[in-house]
């Protein structure tokens, strides 16, 4: 497998899956279920690998990926599903090379195959989901890898074979909510009357929408830039402007579209960050005020103060002042405090404030913080966060 | 002129005038040298363009580029230099639509000749030049387009036609001094006996170094993402590892060494950054005492803080406690709090420390910041700075 396979966006990874899984392909899904203490990935990381050792996505750094092939192979030829762990934290190391990358690391592996499909067509067709799959409790006659999923209102009737027990889902409902809303995963354990049951819970959400009004030569490493870190980008260009497609390559989508038609062009919701960068004060004054009106919490606008300032005041002239929860969502000077000028480093900036506010962190360096890299969400049964 | 080539990282456009001087190709070199208000880009950004309409780089936020491409035929075709002023600010609109990159911006073009060349090769050579070019001043005597060079002691003996006057340069030359050190860029006006001359005083230093260790596949986004905004980057790989310049192929070096070489390497100063990510515990301590006893501002080391302390208190076991000073320079856990966990993901937030570092930063919202977006670095002739 290539370096450019294994750090895909997971966008391209769930492409991969879904392909394999279109061409009715032989493939090993490989997710991380439990992380014990540090690591590189978080539960939900995948990969999926061929049985000709090519693949797409990462588990670790890099560390675990050979025994993970090699396992593949196994659960290929086997087709039954397998859960393995591996502790990395270097205390059995025989080398003395001190090889770890830290954390014990828990992962599931089986056979893809149809029952990760409502996943697949969830996440690529822009909808959240969340699946349960067993990852142990034979004893209480679930088999590792059946499945059920949830839909943000309960757990949906499930198939023949599939993680059906009503009792076990209702135990599992608190826990998956929280996950589900969080895009987060956890392994959780359950009791049943048959006996303990283990029981992944992911969380998938579709990426964040990116909409950029623009089509200057700046909007293209801003494209660039936040596809390889997974936003789903689309770029808006007035007036039928010099935004072909065939100028945004990376882009899922370049639309033409009328300043007032800007609310009713597309759905509107709080994962939707929109960047305004027409380089013009009425196209970017019209963007503005029509994307107040929509639920997105984030409008970066290109351009000094002073001219976000000037058209303070030009809106205000026209009774349409800002109040302090709309000033809020405007982000202007667009971008984080990096420095650099050139139009790579202007759309680094710009990108690294969409990362900080979809992932609703305070931009600082992660030495000088307090408390762990990833967000933490440990949940037992009951759903509770700690 | 794509908009591929309108971005192209720094270095890549100076390695396109390099090549159209080794061609004696017909281009022209055009360079902002002064801003009033705000504007995309900064004075000493460039764009070269030739006779086919194709270029490399980018002046304005694609607001003048096809001005500047008009003009620059003419310039092609006399073989003068040219000082072009554009305001941009939108007063005298005569199409009410606001078509305002804000600012007022003078930009000199030229014919590309060899009089720029100490200033590439130094730039690609990875030294830092200042260049002093007559953009004002005829009634002086002074030829739009005159040069002289500086080399942090002072000004080079000048050839014939060139940025001569004793006195001229000794007037410039504490300006001159600051940009040089500051790798900024600002027009200056200076008095002779003659009459008022305007110069442009260009410093020009090479990209920061980035040093990484590593042999990882999740090395590469870092490189990737640390090319595209103009670093120039080594990998190491320790062991004769998996490192093979294929594997990073954007790389700029990639270099196999022993951990106990690490000092005598390579030069190391204080525009060389430096990110350890063998995930081999051993390894990293090795490389990071070393790292310490060289001038590097940053170390940037992979891995939750935990595995920090345990290499601290290893090292204190060994008689080598980490003073105030050194801590600082460590930066664990790398990156910058953006949230998210592919690889792509952890490679923005530590290439968004990188710049940050490197550019003199606290990482915040500009929107949350006080102060211009860029660093300014407005000079009188005697070097002061406001």
């Amino acid at each position: 497998m290539s370096t450019t396979d294994w750090s895909l966006p997971e966008t391209d990874v769930f492409d991969q899956i879904r392909a394999a899984l279109d061409d009715d392909a032989d493939a090993v899904l490989s997710t991380v279920i439990d992380v014990e203490g540090s690591a590189y990935r978080r539960p939900g990381a995948k990969m999926i690998l061929r049985p000709d050792g090519s693949g797409a996505g990462s588990i670790t750094a890099g560390c675990l990926e050979d025994e993970v092939r090699a396992l593949a192979a196994d659960v290929l030829s086997d087709g039954d599903p397998r859960v393995e762990t591996w502790d990395l934290t270097g205390e059995d190391d025989v080398w003395g090379l001190g090889v770890g990358c830290n954390g014990v690391i828990t992962v599931l592996l089986e056979p893809l195959d149809d029952s990760y499909r409502p996943v697949v067509e969830a996440r690529l067709g822009g909808d959240p989901i969340g699946v349960a799959t067993a990852v142990g409790g034979e004893s209480a006659g679930l088999e590792p890898g059946a499945r059920a999923y949830y839909d943000g209102e309960g757990f949906s009737d499930a198939a023949d074979g599939a993680l059906s027990d009503p009792d076990v889902l209702a135990e599992l409902e608190p826990a998956m909510a929280t996950l589900y809303e969080g895009g987060k995963a956890e392994t959780v354990t359950a009791e049943t009357d048959g006996g303990t049951v283990e029981v992944f819970l992911e969380g998938v959400r579709p990426p964040p929408e990116l909409v950029v009004f623009g089509s200057g030569p700046d909007v293209a490493p801003v494209v660039e830039l936040a596809k390889l870190v997974d936003f789903r980008v689309t770029v808006v260009s007035f007036r039928g402007g010099k935004a072909g497609g065939e100028r945004f390559p990376r882009a899922d989508e370049v639309v033409s579209a009328s300043p007032a038609d800007v609310g009713e062009m597309r759905e509107w919701d709080g994962d939707t960050y929109a960047v305004v960068m027409t380089h013009n004060f009425l196209d970017d004054r019209i963007a503005l005020e029509a994307l107040l009106e929509t639920p997105v919490p984030y409008v970066g606008l290109m351009g000094p103060h002073d001219r976000f300032e000037e058209m303070r005041e030009d809106l205000a002239a026209d009774g349409r002042t800002l109040t302090e929860a709309e000033r809020e969502r405007i982000y202007t000077p667009i971008g984080l405090s990096l420095g650099g000028d050139s139009p790579y480093q202007i759309g680094y900036s710009i990108v690294a404030e969409l990362l900080a506010v979809a992932n609703d962190r305070t931009p600082q360096h992660l030495s000088r913080r307090a408390g762990p890299i990833h967000d933490r969400v440990d949940v037992d049964a009951d759903g509770r966060t700690d």
